[in-house]
């Protein structure tokens, strides 16, 4: 493969359409790919937080990817989520996106257990030694243990391989202290911020671009505030960036994370399913009073609140084998076969 | 089965010990179990956050239990960690170790999101209806979200197969607050702390035992804590209490847990290979100090320093095939075969 | 003075009632420390967190103080709180404390700015070697800076003139460490708790006393809790603790610290005042809820709920010199004077 | 006074030099003061964090504003911190400072207690209502209560005297949500960061100025930075930006706030004196080591490294007793008197 380049722009980190067994819905997930693809995101990152990748098996997560680069189809670069349960697994499912020709990974630091920061880079040290695809780091202190910023020089000193950070802090001068460590000696090194509320001031200050989770939702919204700010219109930058906010905030902040997400791409036309953490009532009631608060958001921004297809009927196989029983039935009663 | 009683006494969480090659290492752990219940552990915790669950595949989670399970042949009751990616996976975890025999199992909050006390409950309790073995909730809020007293206490009252908690806050007041809440409906509800640098007051509040990752190292001393502390030996069980946070916190806070308490397993007598998180150089330095300090600490309480036994020779097939050659070829020159 | 001895049992952390114009209530705090020592609490501590000696000026804090020295009579010991702005501040307040005849100061750690523990030991050192009084660390990690186990040690070991600590933080494992790092060489030091749901077992690990809220409402269940659990009436003490966390809890987090507690020493007779910190209404119908719960807790105790007596009349001098003006024309018309 | 505009710029939070004697130095701070002025920035900022306003006695801080607006004499606009022990001695120096002819007070949240948002509006509420001068709230939820964004709103709303907020939390995105909350309403309400290593971001999202411990030690930087943002260079404000972390981050992070900026203004030529708060032997190394990069920094800024003028004599008065006996005797010897 030619030098692919650097990341640069809006990589969504989509949610995974459900169906009524709560399995991966591949033709819904396909018709999103699709959809935002024809929007204007400029990559796809699934298997990230918004994607839920802990609540899917490490099956389901390499489905997930191969499912959406058939669909992608090379069109735009697939950012994969790639964290399994140790080093040697995730090396593994590094191979096994590289062969699917995804861009690069993103491997969020260690989870559960609070890693000191020299722990930290020892496991992506090892990682960026052993890939055999490109590897972005994912910093997201609220979920897992943080990447600081001397860790994250020394990686980029040391391993080719990785070659970007994606960082959900939202900690803008945190993005100044890594692109000053970092810049100088590995200009094509990308920075990606994951904190759509600042996607702006983060462009202003050197980012590349980001993974932000209303662009799953709203991509015409989170490129038109990426091409405002690369243009140099603040003022108009400005408008949409609170715009943004007004509708990041209540979808993040009111029901548990990505779960007021799930709502929110439902109402742009999916059929997302139920999701695998169960909801209590109050979740329930909070979700639907956001439904509300999303409508009234997306009808000021000129976006069409779309009602998700009807769902395809779900039979068992028991259902089906007696229908087809009974055409079968028909047909030969009519002589038809 | 006829009623099993409630959980009480020391559940040891634990460690797996490891091969060459980083997979588990049977034969130790069994060894290893012998030994445990050989000092007097009443119960066996694998799957637990020493036990390093994160860190495995669903498929080696499940073998853990099951090479555990042959091992322990009902000597003392297995309480099995069995949190998976989703509700789902975790109860079809839940079948297997109902039929491998295990007492109960032990089912630590949603972690990595942060999810609301309502969504906890909503969590445990679908687990809790399906399950078809007993359950017990698992608190650790420094990792996963935290379970508040009022979910227990609700989940208690409608769920009868969840039959105690773990709690590793340390949180002796909250410890209080739990069993004034549950108790009086569940008498049989058991409590047991993940903290053993509060075991001996949190047992003088009312708790029925302990979970407890310094068993995993000196059966002796927990054990002999737990006694004295049952039997009103306050005086003496306060001593050994400050032996143990001796013991506890350098081996806790020094490194990133868990590994100070694999070097000290490793100082029992075990081979317990190289963890599946890569170590610093700094984190090396760290635990080969701790090596001294434990070293004194298991001086001064008259316990032996075991060198593990050297690990057995590790031939990869190649070698196996060579020797074996050169073995039949020698033999055949002899005129033996 | 004669050796004074050790610091032991309850200590009363107690409000400060106010009159109408939001000043000090000096007959009012008269009686309350009255009311106070006849119910039996060990000594008296004014100027600490719940007697909110950070809403009262330098001029007040030493006022509350000199009142009650003056009311006590040497009945019981004072512990005063005597952070000021500064060290040089402080030890004017030590020396104007120690004058009053107070049996010790206690010293907050520095708040507002958050100081390493190097610095917090420079602090105490510097006020340890000036004082002419006994003084008392004060340890809140949720309001000042940490005073850590080393940093207590030290001064410990350094200042004869600290002679003990108060820990707020409720850290049951916390008060062991201390206690074995401080016990050996100063066997005198005194180990007091601030954390009143934790009172029981923090006495079980060795701790000498407490400073706690409770007992400046329901001092008779505080000390009786302090006398079970000294006595080995575990079981009793048991109940009581638990009695005494449905008061704590919702007193102390059902509104902003520490207004629970200013409606709980007005619902045992006093006129408390409105306090400095203006309340907002949610906060106003939450302390009405609170009362009604109060209520309840306290007759089920067998505890009276006093109505605090009906205000003094509050005359300004121009109405005093009016009376006196009438009463004295009175008294000339009469020919009395 | 005519309208005096909204406040806009560089307001800087002085530090306030001591002499030998642990007091005022107000010779230094008056050439401080001109200092300041000369190299341009817009106003002055006494009694903030940066200024240990917690440190000195309610009668200094009011002498610390006395002199700084006497030697100003309305030169710059002066805020003046003027948060007391209560809202009644807030007023008052709210009074003082009016009468001074300060611009406006700010007045930072409650803090020791943590209030919640319901109380923090209550407070500043009655100070709203009471207040002769204008006001400034100030959120800095790292030291005090958070002040949260529906608080601001309405204090915005029902306050006219409430004129702006100096926000010191450095989140980008809450100051895009306090604007776009306030400024549809109040237009002239102004918004200042205190986070100097965010600045140019926070003007970009439409930020007013900021109150910036830097101005006081490089004031030519901040200015700079500041003129270079509003007047869209931006290229050349990251770079000043990016400068202005590499000072501010040692400068705050190595050593206890704020006592990395009192040797930084030491090195632009001031007599600092000892600080109040005792240090640490560590605590000294750590300056001295921060002397060293702040000089390497400043160098490469261009800007001098200048030692502090000679410390005037301190002599105490019975040397000077001494010294005029002896000059008097001499001259006597000499027949002189």
């Amino acid at each position: 493969m030619a030098d692919p380049g650097k990341l640069r722009g809006i990589f969504t980190p989509n949610m995974v359409p459900l169906d009524a067994q709560g399995k991966i819905n591949e033709p819904e997930l396909r018709r999103y790919v699709d959809w935002l693809i024809d929007r204007g995101v400029h990559g796809l990152y699934p298997n990230g937080s918004t994607s839920e990748f802990t609540r899917f098996t490490p099956e389901e997560r390499r489905r997930i990817v191969a499912i959406m680069a058939d669909q992608t189809a090379g069109r735009v670069p697939i950012l994969a989520g790639a964290a399994e349960a140790n080093v040697r697994e995730t090396l593994a499912a590094c191979e096994y996106y590289h062969s699917l020709g995804c861009r690069a990974v993103a491997i969020v630091a260690p989870y559960y257990y609070k890693l000191s920061p020299d722990n930290v880079y020892a496991y992506f040290q090892e990682i960026g030694r052993n890939t055999p695809i490109d590897v972005t780091l994912y910093n997201i202190p609220m979920f897992a243990s943080p990447i600081d910023v001397p860790t994250i020089q020394r990686l980029s000193e040391e391993c080719e391989r990785i070659i970007g950070i994606k960082d959900s802090s939202g900690d803008v001068a945190q993005m100044i202290r890594m692109i000053e460590a970092v810049r100088p000696n590995r200009p094509e090194f990308s920075f990606l911020t994951g904190w759509d509320v600042v996607l702006m001031p983060m462009l202003l200050v050197g980012c590349d671009g980001g993974t932000n989770a209303s662009s799953g939702v709203v991509p015409e919204v989170t490129r038109r505030l990426y091409d405002l700010t690369i243009a140099g219109q603040l003022a108009e930058a400005r408008r949409i960036q609170a715009d943004l906010i007004e509708f990041f905030d209540p979808t993040l902040y009111s029901a548990d994370f990505p779960e007021g997400f799930r709502v929110a791409v439902q109402m742009r036309g999916f059929r997302m399913g139920v999701g695998r953490q169960p909801l209590s009532e109050r979740h329930r009631t909070i979700l639907r009073d956001l439904e509300k608060t999303l409508g009234a958001w997306l009808r000021k921004q000129g976006l069409d609140v779309a009602s998700p297809p009807a769902p395809l009927p779900t039979l068992d196989p028991e259902q089906i084998r007696a229908i087809v029983e009974s055409v079968v039935a028909e047909l030969q009663h009519r002589g038809a076969v």
